[in-house]
Order: C-alpha cells, then sequence, then structure tokens
C-alpha cells in the first residue's frame, strides 16, 4: 500500500477513534497486552532474527542493545500496558463550560489530534508505548521504527492491530512505515497527517522541520546546562554535576555545559575535577577555569555543542544573570539546573531560564515522562507552543469548541435586540 | 533598525516580560489607555493623512470604512483595553503540583510564549487590541499591519510603547514592521520569533506557513457549513441559514456550502431560495437541489470555495454520516453547524465533524472571541495543536516545567535506592 492511501485510511481512522469511548479503548489495550503474551514466542523470534542480521552487518554494540526485544523487556512494555490502561482518559473532558445567552452554551472539550505520523529509534519496546499511548488518546498513527528492527516491528504491529480489531477499533488506526522513502512521502501529506513527532539525532529532527508544512513536536538538541551559583555546597554540587553528566552520557537530558559562579570556581572545580576523573569524563574549560585546573580549552563552539558523551565543557561567570544569559543565548531550551542555597537565586533562575524544564538543587536526569509520573512519553518538546517538556498522552490531545443553541441568530446581538450573559457554568 | 536587530531586541525583552507582575501588566495597561485618549487628536490627524491618501488611491470603500480610526473607535479600543485589565493574568497559574519523592516537587506552571510575529490587515483597532492582548500574556511583539494605514500605526505604536515604557515594561517589547520585506526578514528568524500569527487571504497564510519553520497559528480557509438534519424545523433552518450566510459575508465564519438532508430538502429548499432572494445571494446547487429549485450548477470546485460572498452553494445528501464526510472532505475545520431536532443527529455531528468549532441550532457567526467571552481575540485558528478556535489570552501562554529538590540524583533512582512516590499536592 503507497503512503498516501495508508495516510488517507488512517484519517478516516481517526474520526472514527474520536468516539470511542474509554470503556473500548482499554479493553483494547487490555486485549493487546494478552496477545504481546500470547504470541511471545513469534515476537522473540523476529527479534532473534533482527539481532543476528544487524550483528552480521556489524551494527554497534549500544544498539544492539537498544535493539533486544527479550522476555525481560516484553514483560516491562505488557506492565507498562497495565499502568495506561489506570491512567485518565485525556479525551472527553470539558475544559469550559459557559452560557452565552440564554438557551446558548459554549463548551471547550478535549479531543484527540487526528493522525500522528511518529519516528523512532530502533528500540521495539518504543514502538509498543508510542502506538498504546495514541490509541488511549484516540489518535490514529504512522509510524516508523529502525530499519534494523523490522522484522520485530512488522509483528508486534501485527499483534496490536489485530489485537485491538478484536476489541472494536477502527482498521488501519495503526500503520507501520518501512522506508526512508515512505517517510519523506509522508512529510507532503499535510492534508491527512496532522503531527509529526521525530525522535533521533538533531540533523533528522531539522530535516524533518525543513521538509514539512505538518507542525513538529519534539526536540533537536539537547544542550542542557547546570549552574553552580556562589554560595552552593560544593559536595552537593559535584553530585549533581557528575549524576547529570555521567548518569547516562548519550540522552538528551544529561548536562554538556557547566556555569560555575566566580566565588564558587575555587572551592567547586578541584573536587569536580577528582569526581569526573574517575568516570573519565573529558574537561574543557574556560580561560579563566584553566587558571583553577588543568583541562583543554573550550572554544565558542563548545558551548553550542550537545557531546552526548563523556565531555563537558565549563565556563565561569561573574553572576547568576550571566549564566541565565548563557543558557538563554546557547541552550536549546531543554533542561537546566541552579545549585544554590539562596533562594532568591533559585526563584530568578527559574522565572527567567527560558527552557521546557527549569530546576532547582537536582539532576537534570529527571527530565523525562516516566519520572514526572506521566506514565510514559511519546517525547520530549523543546517546543513552545501546544506542549512543551515531557510529551505524554496530555500532548496528544487538543480541543473543540461546542456551541448548543436553540435557533440563535447573531443579527439579533448586532441589532441589540439580545444580549450575551457570559456566565460560567 | 534591521528586522534581526528588532527581533533579537525583541527577544531580550520577552525574556524580561516572563517576570513581570500582574500589577505592573495591570498598570502598564492602564497608562496605555490614557495615553490613547490623552493623544488623541495626534492619532486622529495621523489616521485622516492615511484616509486622504488611500482615498486619493482609490483604495475600495469597505477597505476604507475598515482603515478608519475616528474618535467613536479610539473610544472602543480604550473600553477594550479596560475589559482586559479585568480578565485573570494567564501567567504564573500552576497547573499541575506533584510530590516526585520526599523533598523533590514538580510544577507545570503557565508563561509567555515569546515573542510573537503578528501580520494584520487594514484596521488599526487591530493593532491596539493585539499589542495589548500581547502585553497581559507577558509576550514580547513585532507587528505588520496594511500599508494604508502607515501613519495611523506609528503613532499608535509610538502611544502605546512610550505609555508602557512609563509603567515599567521592558524597552522594544513593541515593535513595527513597515514593509513586506521586512516580514520575509522575520520569516527567517526562527531563533528569535517564537509564533506567527497571520491574518490575511488564504493565499498569504499559505505563503508564512510555506515560508518559516517558525509555527505559525491562524486560519487559512474558513470554508464553513451548516447541515439541515431531516426533521429540521424549517422556519428555523431558514433564519440560521440566512444569518450564517448574509449577516455579515466578507468573515471567515460566513457559511458557504449548505448541506440538506433529502428528506427535508422539498420543504427547506423553496422557502430558503425566497428569503436568501431577498438578500441577493446567489444560489449553486448540485443536480437533485436544481431538480427542486432553480439555481446555477455547483460544480466539484464550489465544495473547495470560500466566496466571502452574496454565493452559498448547496447540495442534497442521503444521510448524516454523508453530511459528516463531506464537511470533515471539503471543510477547512473552521466552523460547522447542524440544524435538527434529534438529540441523536446532534450529538454524532459534534462527535465526528473534525473542526474547532461544531454548532447545534445556531449561527456558525457565533464562531468569535468576543462572543465567546474571551474579552478579544488574536485570531482564529484552525490548528489542531497549541490553540484551536477562537485565540484569546489562554493561546499566547505555553508553561514550563519547574524541578524542586533537594541534592537529588537519577542514579539513586536507577539503583533502587530509592522510589518515587508520585503524589499529587
Amino acid at each position: 500500500m503507497d503512503t498516501r492511501t495508508m495516510a488517507i485510511q488512517a484519517k478516516k481512522a481517526s474520526i472514527l477513534m474520536q468516539g470511542v469511548s474509554t470503556e473500548s479503548k482499554n479493553s483494547a489495550l487490555k486485549k493487546i497486552a494478552d496477545a504481546l503474551l500470547a504470541r511471545k514466542e513469534e515476537i522473540l523470534e523476529a527479534n532473534r532474527q533482527d539481532m543476528e542480521r544487524s550483528t552480521a552487518e556489524n551494527l554497534a554494540a549500544p544498539l544492539l542493545k537498544r535493539l533486544k526485544f527479550d522476555e525481560q523487556k516484553l514483560n516491562g512494555v505488557v506492565e507498562g500496558i497495565h499502568s495506561l490502561i489506570g491512567l485518565e482518559d485525556p479525551v472527553g473532558k470539558t475544559l469550559l463550560a459557559r452560557e452565552l445567552d440564554d438557551g446558548l452554551r459554549l463548551y471547550r472539550v478535549s479531543c484527540p489530534i487526528g493522525v500522528i505520523g511518529i519516528i523512532f529509534e530502533s528500540r521495539p519496546d518504543a514502538l509498543v508505548q508510542i502506538s498504546t499511548l495514541c490509541l488511549k488518546s484516540g489518535n490514529a498513527v504512522l509510524l516508523k521504527g529502525g530499519r534494523e528492527a523490522s522484522l520485530t516491528n512488522r509483528i508486534l504491529t501485527q499483534v496490536i492491530s489485530e489485537a485491538s480489531l478484536e476489541a472494536g477499533m477502527p482498521e488501519n488506526w495503526i500503520n507501520l512505515l518501512e522506508s526512508r522513502d515512505e517517510v519523506n512521502e509522508m512529510l507532503a501529506l499535510d492534508e491527512y497527517v496532522d503531527l509529526i513527532i521525530p525522535r533521533g539525532s538533531n540533523e533528522f529532527v531539522r530535516y524533518i522541520m525543513d521538509h514539512s508544512r505538518i507542525p513538529v513536536l519534539g526536540h533537536a538538541d539537547g544542550i542542557c546546562h547546570v549552574y553552580i551559583d556562589k554560595d552552593a555546597d560544593v559536595s552537593r554540587a559535584v553530585d549533581i554535576v557528575v549524576d547529570s553528566k555521567t548518569q547516562y552520557v548519550a540522552v538528551c537530558n544529561a548536562l554538556e555545559t557547566l556555569l560555575v559562579h566566580k566565588d564558587a570556581a575555587e572551592k567547586v572545580l578541584p573536587a569536580l575535577k577528582e569526581a569526573l576523573e574517575t568516570k573519565s569524563v573529558e574537561i574543557r574549560g574556560c580561560e579563566r577555569t584553566r587558571g583553577i585546573i588543568s583541562c583543554k580549552e573550550a572554544t565558542e563552539e563548545d558551548w553550542k555543542t550537545e557531546y552526548l558523551d563523556y565531555v563537558l565543557s565549563i565556563r565561569i561567570v561573574d553572576s547568576l544573570d550571566e549564566a541565565i544569559e548563557h543558557i538563554n543565548t546557547y541552550g536549546s531550551g531543554h533542561t537546566d539546573a541552579i545549585v544554590s542555597q539562596s533562594q532568591e537565586s533559585i526563584n530568578r533562575f527559574l522565572e527567567y531560564v527560558d527552557s521546557g524544564n527549569v530546576f532547582a538543587n537536582c539532576s537534570t536526569r529527571f527530565s523525562d515522562g516516566f519520572r514526572y509520573g506521566f506514565g510514559a512519553e511519546v517525547g520530549i518538546s523543546t517546543n513552545k507552543i501546544h506542549a512543551r517538556g515531557p510529551v505524554g498522552l496530555d500532548g496528544l490531545v487538543t480541543y473543540k469548541y461546542k456551541v448548543i443553541g436553540d435557533g440563535h441568530l447573531v443579527a439579533d446581538y448586532a441589532s441589540g435586540k439580545r444580549r450575551f450573559t457570559h456566565r460560567d457554568l
């Protein structure tokens, strides 16, 4: 089936999805969870073949690890589906109810967005998480996973599709794209696809943004900062920097640039250097940093770089405001943290740092849908419109205005014969 | 000043705007209202010159009417500013408060979007409405009005800028672009401009969407429908169609295509034809329509056309579902209404018509920020993300996540030493 036909059918399915009850959606999720367990052997066998082929093709070890979908991961996604069943349905909430006039009432009601195109990395568990989030929020979905995982993705899509059909979901609500060409075709289908969520390298996300009229939700860069304020406790500051930088270096919420107040630098930097060396982190410092500890030189380019590796750039600043300005200039609006004892500094930082996630006295690694208690996330957004930060069910819905009248005409208000009451119900 | 420098300065102002208190914003609005009255003569004189020049250039009468900014219009916008002062501040609302663990708390807090670029038509009153909405929501703004209104727009911007500076607003929060070239330059400044709201012809809006990576909020087309269900009361149906079509033909929420259930057509169409003829509305009908009343022929092209004129296309459908499918295929997701006595039909229509505004038994002309009681609107959105329908203060804010900890590290949760509590506060 060509991508256009697939998108048209997904659009049709999305209209039907608007009216599906919470009960039916939860029952479909239950059937999907059961089917994943019942068809475990088929799924694991498909993944074994993907692993074999990718190993033969010399796929890098970290990627092989992400590609692997074993019994433990399968049990994990099934558990995830059961928690999703327990979450409140984001659709059909009355967000506003207002009498406009006698017998004329306005309601703002949450509803699904429609058709969502999601391009994700090699992890097959992401396919299950994303598609079940879309189902619960009433959206049809076009999915494109990594080529390495093609057999696993195919069987997972088939299992999810068949199980949800049995539970009364419309046909074609879930669709799998299999090639990069199909992704390019999808980018042109703004008539049918309402939102694209790309997960991947920043070059890839920028490519998507530049080649589609469809709104894109996600993030290109994750250039995250920690700022150590002048009065910060040294050992706390070191712990937060080490956790932010090294707990998992290859992720978007890992620390990339450390800013240190000039009055804290002499105390913090030597201790920090020692701690980072035990984790094999390369330090690149500004001139003043290199006056205190020996390290490589940081250039202007470093402030703009997301290393995703065991590298940290360090800059000494004269004030909190200089730190805020650095972050707003070089950051990517993802996650930035302050370590400080001063409530005034903390408030100022949280207020004026223009990022989706602004933290005080904790690791940048906390910015994540699971850790926020959202159940799961389709991604982290650095957009400033619609959804910002970790995007869970709430970010997958929009709203419509319903107005119910009794023969009301605008001419009567224009002539002054009737007047609006505008009374919230 | 070039557009890039203007945008950079607006971005700086927008950061400062994030922290301005409700009190200061309301005091600035009060000073703006006072200054508009105090400098009335300068403003009216500038508008007289714009009117004279535009009259000499043979600007069409309806455009001249929109360009005119007299004492009555000035009093109108001043009154609008006073109601805006009375509206709740959309910034700084805590939308979610959750304990993640002992001493680790998550807050979702509404905040301004940043820098908004707004391109609007010739009405100078729009400049005052839009810029004061941006001020109240804490956003910096780049404005581009119609060339005809250049002198009026210049003095209004100056008055607003000076009065708000006196009240402590940051410099450069309001900026006026004066040429089409500057608009084109702005479209490339996605580093500094967070959102564009274009108001104007659909060709113009599409041009903006195709030439910028910046998110665009608004609508291109307003192809609105009324569907007359089989049991609809004839005189009510006729009244609603006449109001929707003729109360103001040149606006986006005016009716363009009427759908009539086959069982209602024989009764409704002759009465409707009579009523529309008194308003000089040209009817273009499908084949079955032309079997009942004599009128011009409607082609496939008519279903896709926003006339913005005294023209109405009519199609007879076999069922409610056929009407819904027609609307979801040819409509623009703006405003669509059903006239029906059946609660079941009404519910089905409101549920499955995929538009921002779905109405039952009232005129399509009600979809408007003032009529909804939003105070004012920056425009009507047919987007499916961020803001849909009339966009008032609520659509001009986003949110950020604030996490406040006490030295919390992710490694402790990964190792199982600590567990999340996820308790809503």
